[in-house]
């Protein structure tokens, strides 16, 4: 196994493109990370992307962007795991390079939600949960995370204002990330007095609809070492798991446990423990979500995540900052995309090029993606080298 | 990179499963493959599927299937590239147990195409062509491949006869295929009497919708001599490229490059050359695809593959046997199972337990597997080892 560099980032603003297409946002971002990258050829792509065929019409999407790229020829291939697809896709290129299967590797994560109507955004992404069992009986993303947000207020006492400081905070974040969707300063009282979604969650609990895409450009790290004019950042561990898809089949509706999983994978790959975490990017598709995510990951104990986003700990400045980009909820959630611009923003701030965001002293990072209610997660460590 | 075997393979009677759902035609698949490699567990799933989607509203799948399996927390990808989503998936399983990132892999194809009607299924298969130039424009895939076989037609003097004689062979084959979805001897009369569907190509010209599912257990060589009953089977080479997806941007309408270029790969990495290959699964999803791909893999010169296909060369018994599954025309196209299906097919030859079918003293054999007019191809050699 090669050590293994991430080169190059491209990303574009987020938000609703209506006048640009698919394979127009994924060109685009691919071609930042190429030039941030200065290379000028792949020999291998991964796209993650979850519903092409849903949102766009359009499968083997891998062919066509790398056709519209300009690298008709090179191999390609999509991977899909529901809004885990660009954590997944890293995943894949990264074992090519490792393996010495490739030496330039374009990873991209795109998703084109706006073209669809409300209805049909509510049935695709349906489509990450047991569509079967689950959403033909009625149940929805908000109405599948609030159960869990329920059941973690019962068990733990979690409050409605603990919810409230993740969405606070994330629009706090998004205002310093120029790529975000929403440039927005909220209060704790005006998350709470937005829509009721599907109770306790309000509409300012839950991660937008967005058109948008990312790039990263991987090599190995001997050659990363000729090629790079910016500092350069190394893959330390990835870690992937699956769970139970259906949240009834889930032994304990208050853990994460294809997160737990992953997470162990990558920190024994990369030799390091939680507290070793300078910042980390973590999938907050809805508030309650970060908090269950930061407990899984070890930022704190069961039960306490609430606590520790309420404390300010996961603050800009905090002890642990979690999602300096804005996250889902500020940044935006273009599912296929998603995994792979937490990447990004954590090579950025490693390489101390994250503006008004920037992490002092960052060293290591940690970004993790996961599909539907947490039926697959994966979990990357990068770090200076 | 270690040696890879292939030490399990699985698949269920293709056809129209109007009672049994994609979850359910997958786990099937997986598994009889786990039972014929003698193992009960794997470290790594991935699956073939083109449109999960818009065929079954069901995406998310490999972490679906792995729980259904009983394997939730096994990382679990799906990978896709239209109908060449199974060759891709047996792609990154290889990768990944060459590279000594698994021990065991399960690669699994599955399809559920028929819960849909006509129209819906023409609309999904048009999202593995350029949706938004081809389709959206009138085109569709037996319109396409009408376009390819009037030039072959035109620049070769490839006949309407030759054309007929692959649906001949391949149906002669699928008879001796339990498998298979039809079992029909057909006359070249009769494939030129059928329905007229695009011009040249009629309906016996064409591939089925079929719903069903294939699965492959690989592991290190090493292992496999531990543990395997059969003759063992080594992955000997894979190769993958892809080509512009939209037939107007081809340079040339009669020569698929990506399938050129996916083979001369698989034949470096393999050591051989195509007069050296025993038998060859490929991509007939039209009978026109049958022949220009046999030149493609060098078994024909430029132009004379319908003359090949003629001639006698490719049948059971002949210099060269092609498809003596049935191939996509009489076994059936489960388009993300195809890929998966087509190296069982190897396997069982080069195990010798290809019953009525089997070619004598096979010891090694090609799959090639396309996406779209051929945006993508993967080809895959396999030995005796």
């Amino acid at each position: 196994m090669r050590d293994v560099a991430v080169i190059g980032v491209g990303i574009n603003k987020w938000g609703e493109h209506w006048k640009t297409s698919l394979r127009d946002l994924a060109v685009e971002a691919a071609l930042k990370a190429l030039e941030d990258a200065k290379v000028d050829a792949v020999d291998s792509i991964q796209i993650g992307c979850m519903s092409g065929g849903l949102f766009a019409g359009q499968e083997h999407l891998a062919s066509l962007v790398a056709d519209y790229l300009g690298c008709a020829g090179v191999p390609a291939s999509r991977v899909e795991s529901a809004c885990a697809s660009g954590g997944v896709a890293f995943k894949a290129a990264y074992a090519e390079v490792a393996a010495g299967l490739s030496d330039a590797a374009l990873v991209l994560g795109v998703e084109k939600m706006t073209d669809v109507g409300g209805d049909e955004a509510t049935y695709t992404l349906g489509t990450a949960a047991d569509q079967e069992y689950e959403c033909y009986n009625g149940a929805t993303f908000p109405g599948l995370y609030a159960m869990m947000a329920v059941r973690h207020m019962h068990e733990f006492g979690t409050t409605r204002r603990q919810l409230s400081m993740v969405a606070v905070k994330n629009h706090d974040n998004g205002l310093k990330n120029p790529d975000a969707q929403y440039h927005a300063k909220l209060t704790p009282e005006e998350v709470e007095r937005s829509s009721m979604v599907a109770d306790p969650l309000h509409l300012l609990d839950c991660s937008p609809i967005t058109d948008g895409a990312a790039a990263l450009v991987l090599c190995p790290l001997d050659r990363a070492k000729k090629l790079s004019g910016h500092p350069l950042v190394k893959v330390l561990g990835v870690g992937h798991a699956t769970d139970a898809i259906a949240l009834h089949s889930r032994k304990n509706l208050v853990r994460l446990d294809a997160v737990e999983k992953a997470a162990a994978r990558a920190y024994k790959a990369a030799g390091v423990k939680p507290s070793d975490i300078d910042l980390a990017e973590v999938h907050d598709c809805f508030t309650i979500a970060e908090i269950m995510v930061t407990e899984a990951l070890g930022f704190a104990k069961p039960g306490e995540g609430g606590k520790l986003a309420a404390s300010g700990a996961t603050a800009l400045g905090g002890k642990i900052p979690v999602n300096t980009s804005g996250g889902l909820k500020s940044k935006g959630h273009p599912v296929g995309a998603t995994g792979v611009a937490q990447i990004l923003e954590l090579v950025q701030q490693l390489r101390g090029e994250a503006g008004g965001r920037q992490v002092r002293k960052a060293k290591v990072g940690l970004a993790q993606n996961m599909g539907g209610t947490g039926g697959s997660s994966t979990v990357s460590i990068l770090g200076k080298a």
